[in-house]
């Protein structure tokens, strides 16, 4: 049995645990939802103080050069790309996740398609994030394609000679569920098929290596993992050896080989530039900045190397207290007990009641969030650059508490009654 | 001729006078560049302190919903709506001006080929802003369109049986040139086509009245007279008549019917509520909406009517300056005289030296800014919520003691010689 005194010890001899130092959190939260929105730095209120008051109030047009807004969705890829196995140059943080992914799969499409027009079926799962397939099924109804939903174990046996593109999430947002980008990869290339990674639930949760996986495309979120504030920006890549090979239909100013040429045609400019589109939101640029550098903070600690060894070790530890201290109340699990499976979160399960559990554990301050489905979904996310051992045993104990006080049967009687 | 106790007269007979105190100006600039970036409001620095530091850093994921981000989109459209003669629950605010103008561009072809195939072409302006080709440019390759690109006395004329979509620019960035939105609107409709506006340069510049105009869609900036900031989020508006017609490719979940139901196939939400995509910027749409704001405070004072008196005042009042005090130094007028063909900015041109004039300008404080072309352009954006009659003068005195001192034959040289 897992006790106490062995979370804190575990927390004593964290090599990362100065890394919390570097983010606000609320007295009294345990903060469980940083894939959903990350938590704020210390260091974003001044920096983004500085970007309104100086650069915008001070410096006015000329901050758009003197202050680096222009250069920013450029500098910020060069950071995400430490975090992807990217390399420099390869990545803008730019738009939003859907935005970037018509972009990235339209791209695919097209190149796939230059060369072999039969190839005519995107490939995605059932169960991947909404804003992906409704962005899918938009670009293949405008293109005649089909859009094909498969659950995973299916996926590897319909890649074939009509696939233009397989589109994946790596790692799944209600299951906490991880594809194994490498050999995921293989397959589709070895059916001729190009690979889309989202990577919402993973830049800055799990080790990715885009180049040692071969991949094609990736897109994701910069204010999940990232931190970088409601709704920041999000990113794209697009390996060097598709860059250049097509341009991608959101073809603005800011994507254009010599915007400030003002010429009335387009020409794309080379590599990742021509997935930028229009002008940027800089305040919300400058915050996740802020996000970005708490990852550079890290490196010395080891990198995303030691941070999903400690993400691991805390998704066991929740894992571990859940089953130990919360027996007999009729959660199950649904996020898969194989590392390698694992990204970085916990996803419980319930057959009633998940919806009024995960509200009287925000009552409590302890704060993850409820998935409809079936079966519903208590999902907890886990953060090594905050969240410490004691946070999983303190979070366990609520929920311990809930279930055997039957609070969450009085929520769940006060939404059913509209009471509250 | 206009003296500078003329121009003080006129400030102190102001009624907007007061509406200056909302903004943070720099001391030693006048500021003719609020066309490209407006000005920091008084109140953004607060309140974007309040986003980072209580409804991020606190209320974490809470604030969603307990801070109005999710609604900002809509409710940030409801006040640019009173400022463009459109109605509440028209417009959102969101995105790009370029990912809006992909949106409405697309929608637009799609309501007008879906009965008419046979209209295949996009009509525009030789000298719109380039990104509104570009992305014009990109869409009709896509569809096997054909954007046919006119000089302004040539569209009239052009539109017919063939055309499918007008896509104009309301005020000419270059220019200062102003289309008359009604008349070239019945004019398209007459010949069966739907018309796009671009309001960047008239949305909180001009008087804009969509609905009496009888257009069909519309798109504009946040950054520029509307004071949202580096890169605020642009707007959408789709009049009614069309909106629930069609939908947009960029069909992320935000735009859902039931965005938080996390069905796999989509619906698209009834009204405006489509034009939107994915997850906002919500630090940088704080900061739209404090600019927003300002031009509620402009209300009580008249609002955009009494703006646009005080704008054509002020842009009356400096190029009369500079025909009487910089007269024989080579400056010409771009910008018409008459006042229904005018937007709020001033722009003179001079075949040589116009980069380097304006470049001596901004060394005295004198932010205005260059564009190259046949001829160059010296442009001058004038903002009635924060400049005078006394700004005016001071301007063109600098003008004048550039031209008279040859201090931009230095800067000229200086940059022909890359000394700088």
């Amino acid at each position: 049995m897992t006790t106490l005194q062995d979370c804190r010890a575990l927390d004593a001899r964290d090599p990362l645990r100065p890394l919390r130092d570097l983010f606000t959190l609320p007295a009294g939260v345990i903060y469980l939802d940083g894939n959903s929105l990350g938590p704020c730095p210390k260091a974003t209120p001044a920096r983004v103080a500085q970007a309104v008051q100086q650069e915008w109030g001070e410096g006015l047009i000329r901050s758009w050069n003197s202050a680096g807004w222009y250069d920013a969705p450029r500098r910020l890829g060069d950071k995400v790309a430490q975090l992807v196995g990217a390399r420099a140059g390869e990545v803008v943080c730019t738009d939003s996740t859907s935005i970037n992914l018509f972009k990235v799969l339209s791209a695919a499409l097209s190149i796939v398609r230059a060369d072999q027009p039969q190839r005519r079926v995107v490939i995605s799962e059932r169960t991947n994030f909404p804003t992906d397939l409704y962005i899918a099924e938009g670009l293949c109804k405008e293109r005649g394609l089909e859009l094909r939903l498969l659950d995973a174990e299916e996926i590897a046996g319909a890649l074939g000679a009509d696939t233009a593109v397989l589109m994946l999430t790596h790692v799944n947002y209600r299951t906490g569920a991880m594809h194994d980008m490498a050999a995921v990869t293989r397959r589709a290339h070895e059916a001729g098929a190009l690979v889309v990674w989202d990577l919402c639930h993973s830049a800055g949760a799990v080790e990715v290596d885009l180049h040692a996986a071969g991949a094609d495309f990736a897109i994701g979120c910069g204010y999940k993992y990232l931190n970088g504030g409601p709704g920041a920006p999000a990113f794209a890549w697009v390996h060097p050896r598709h860059a250049d090979r097509f341009w991608q239909p959101l073809s603005g100013w800011w994507s254009h080989a010599a915007p400030f040429a003002f010429t009335p045609d387009y020409q794309p400019a080379p590599g990742i530039a021509r997935y930028l589109c229009g002008t940027q939101p800089i305040l919300s640029l400058t915050a996740l900045e802020c996000g970005l550098d708490t990852f550079l903070a890290a490196q010395p600690l080891g990198g995303m190397a030691a941070l999903r060894r400690k993400s691991l070790a805390l998704t066991d530890c929740f894992i571990a207290l859940v089953e130990e201290r919360c027996a007999g109340h009729g959660l199950g699990l649904a996020t898969p007990r194989e590392h390698a499976l694992r990204g970085s979160q916990v996803c419980l399960t319930r057959d009633v009641g998940a919806y009024a559990i995960v509200q009287a554990l925000i009552a409590r301050g302890v704060i993850g969030d409820f998935r409809a489905g079936r079966p519903d979904i208590l999902r907890f996310g886990f953060t090594p650059l905050y969240l410490g051992f004691e946070d999983c045993w303190n979070a366990v104990e609520h929920l311990r508490q809930v279930l055997e006080s039957g609070e969450w049967g009085r929520e769940e009687f006060n939404r059913q009654h509209a009471v509250t």
